[in-house]
């Protein structure tokens, strides 16, 4: 399928196939009865040596692909958290594939990496970030948009080992790498994702899971109390991580508190507010970042909660120079004359190559607006709060957590057990999809609005359903008894 | 603009948009003259808070993107290595992009991880992947989409780190990982991509370049003398990385006498034909990967050379199990019933959250299919042997590598001065595009043939631009002189 018109009726055949795919999801079973192992016997084995017709392929797709879909964007999706889709995101995404240039300088495409150093301008304002983060201070400081926010926090990771390895150095120049990096020592809370600990082994350092309070928040006398303790040891904190909004409960840790302790002893700050990030484009919401001025780096993704499609994680830094000066290896062929003038995005990231992801930012700002998409982050926490309001009716449930964004988290009173079994029967009747959650040995069920289709019916056929599955539970475990 | 009506619109004017685009690519000046800095002032400052019109954004792509797009699928554009597009893979990230599901576990969505596997056996098929990279095979081995084949680099380094650690750790049980680390040692050609020093940067691991022959290829002796002395000052050797098709003048290193020390050795053995790699479709290149065999992992980009858009990045590993076990941490709310019988993919990779990439090779492979794509590659190459005939009619120039694929590597004879200016003024003039690179202090201009657009004559309009250019630039400097 080389042609061009064919490309267009085929793609257009595509754009039709989607939007109704995606206005009718909510009639989709929302989790697939495939077994591992379905799809290798509904194709072919071997790549085919002459084309297929562009009709065969569309009308495979219902055949082979959708029986195994797990429908993320379906109101009946309560797993994980959200991850974002709008027709906006969509749209740039066909002339994102289409100029298909690789960003990783500046002379490479400079649209590329213009308009996304002035999205994250856009965005960080829509926030009310820091002027420090924003690009268009004039200072050291800018956004960049990673991959996901697990490559924020290894990247910011990277940025404060090297920032403190030079400190070290300068002060002790008869220490080898290999020791200081042993004594390295980066601090988290416990309730923070496990993408945290990943970095700190990617990055080959220690990450400390410090104990969170009771609300689940990490404090600052905690960290402050690690931090002595492994300074009397000799060894030498660099790294702390806060998390705005846990992917267990959505806590938030204490992050001026954090960030003071952070100043006080020259460790580098980076906050991950991964989900949660979104909804500072609301001003109430901003109490929950109080102390931000105090963090070196920030990330958030907009592919979570603010409608740009997957992957675009926006993520600020104070001071660039540390992650590019940590990942520079400058060859020949990616020299260029402008050089110094706008950043060379590649040195910010992991990977070299990086698509032209902005555009996506770009569409979905100016095609939904910032007063839509504060109602829409409003909106779904009002239906997390009316689901709550549901749990909370019924005396045989609990609500363990605080409701503050889009999450509730809520379990049948009584032991771990009776929640797994009604968590398996849920999502083995397939009619929602829900993922569970542990703290400190309690175990319970996590209900994300995760649809841009949510509405508050939704939130009612869920809690029905969740209400039937119970009484089938309760009644067999009642006559097993 | 939410509604699915507006939605059809609007993406099939961009589909009509981005057809004409790339079929008139050929009419629009290759390099943009835009200077730093353009693009701010053609944007607000601000996010609106009320929606723009389709209408109006479509009609900012020409005023604000266009000026400062390098257009990286003209003709003219003949620098680094291509990156790949076609019109099937467009159309799959449209699916792509609206079910947008994050495949990070199989339950997730069981469709996204099992079209993979297949897709990647269906690729491994076609480049003759010995079986035991192959998931079809029933053994531990099997491919995966990276992002980048930095990425690929950076995942197989810290696979044989993990393997080393436990070998050195069983026979020495009282050495401290941080001594062990310390003494790893990886190697690669000196003439490697800068993305293998960047994983060792990243890995925190010493990665030593090797001094390639005079063809530029690293050999086994050479690979071997290095190990010898290494073993003897007491480090760890743990990592190779051989590349086939190098950035610089796409040399191949010599596979197969590599791999036999790395037996001999036991150490990894990573391939990088990131480029080339998509020319072993062609059972006529598949010399250059003799001892492929030999390798635990092997990496190639489809979205270079084989029309699959970026990102698509295939890698295959014999025993995934070490890269699985380094990354391994596993929260309750990624756990799922069916855990073991299919890949986590998650744990493959880098980033936790993964696109649906498949679905691009799935339509790019049956669409074309494999003897489009196979006449495809020969057509590249025959046309890099065409200009480099065109090279080498001309006595003032010279070519200064053998020419095995879509890149010919030239000079004018004589200074490296000359041809920088050379370059300088053939970009200057925006016509073509090209960078330079330089191999023991010697400078010269690369031509990678990079579009599928590219013909007969784009090679000699190519040429010609430059014979222009050169005949400009020798009498202005007899004149200076």
């Amino acid at each position: 399928m080389g042609d061009v018109n064919e490309f267009k009726d085929f793609a257009k055949a595509m754009v039709d196939y989607v939007g109704n795919y995606l206005e009718n999801i909510r009639d989709r079973r929302v989790l697939p009865t495939v077994e591992p192992g379905y799809l290798r016997p509904l194709i072919p084995e071997t790549a085919p040596d002459t084309p297929d017709t562009w009709q065969e392929v569309m009308s495979d797709i219902e055949r082979v692909i959708m029986p195994g879909v797990t429908h993320w964007h379906s109101p009946k999706f309560h797993a994980y958290f959200p991850t974002a889709n709008s027709y906006p995101a969509i749209v740039a995404d066909i002339l994102s594939d289409s100029i298909a240039c690789i960003g990783f300088t500046w002379i490479a495409s400079p649209a590329c990496t213009e308009l996304e150093v002035v999205m994250l301008d856009w965005l960080g304002k829509m926030l009310d970030l820091p002027k420090e983060f924003l690009a268009c201070s004039g200072g050291k400081g800018g956004g960049v948009i990673q991959g996901t926010a697990s490559e924020a926090t290894l990247v910011a990771l990277l940025g404060a080992k090297a920032k403190t390895m030079q400190r070290v150095k300068e002060a002790h120049p008869d220490w080898k790498d290999s020791d200081i990096i042993a004594n390295l020592v980066g601090y988290c809370s416990d309730q923070a994702h496990s993408s945290v600990e990943r970095a700190g082994l990617l990055g080959g350092v220690t990450i400390r899971g410090l104990p969170a309070d009771d609300s689940y928040k990490l404090r600052g006398d905690a960290l402050e109390a690690a931090i002595e303790e492994d300074l009397k040891k000799g060894k030498i904190p660099f790294y702390v991580v806060a998390t705005l909004g846990t992917t267990n409960c959505c806590a938030f840790d204490c992050l001026e508190e954090i960030g003071q302790v952070c100043r006080q002893k020259d460790v580098w700050l980076h906050v991950d507010a991964a989900y949660a990030g979104s909804a500072f484009i609301c001003p109430e919401n901003r109490y929950l970042m109080k102390g931000v001025e105090l963090a070196d780096s920030f990330n958030f993704n907009p592919h979570k909660w603010m409608l740009v499609t997957f992957d675009c994680s926006a993520m600020w830094l104070k001071d660039p120079s540390w992650v590019v000066n940590a990942f520079n290896v400058d060859p020949l062929y990616l020299k260029h004359d402008q050089q110094g003038s706008a950043p060379d995005y590649r040195h910010w990231q992991i990977p070299l190559g990086r698509r032209f992801r902005s555009l996506k930012l770009w569409f979905v700002l100016r095609l939904l607006g910032v007063k839509y998409l504060q109602e829409y982050i409003r909106k779904q926490i009002s239906l997390a709060k009316e689901f709550e309001q549901l749990v909370r009716s019924d005396d045989r449930f609990e609500v363990i957590y605080e409701v503050l964004m889009g999450l509730v988290c809520f379990r049948l009173k009584g032991p771990n057990e009776i929640n797994e079994k009604l968590l398996k029967r849920i999502n083995g009747n397939g009619k929602i999809h829900l993922v569970p959650s542990k703290i400190r040995d309690v175990y319970f069920l996590r209900m994300a609005v995760c649809s841009r289709y949510s509405e508050s019916s939704d939130m009612i056929y869920s809690w029905n359903e969740i209400k039937t599955l119970t009484e089938e539970l309760l009644k067999e475990e009642k006559e097993k008894a």
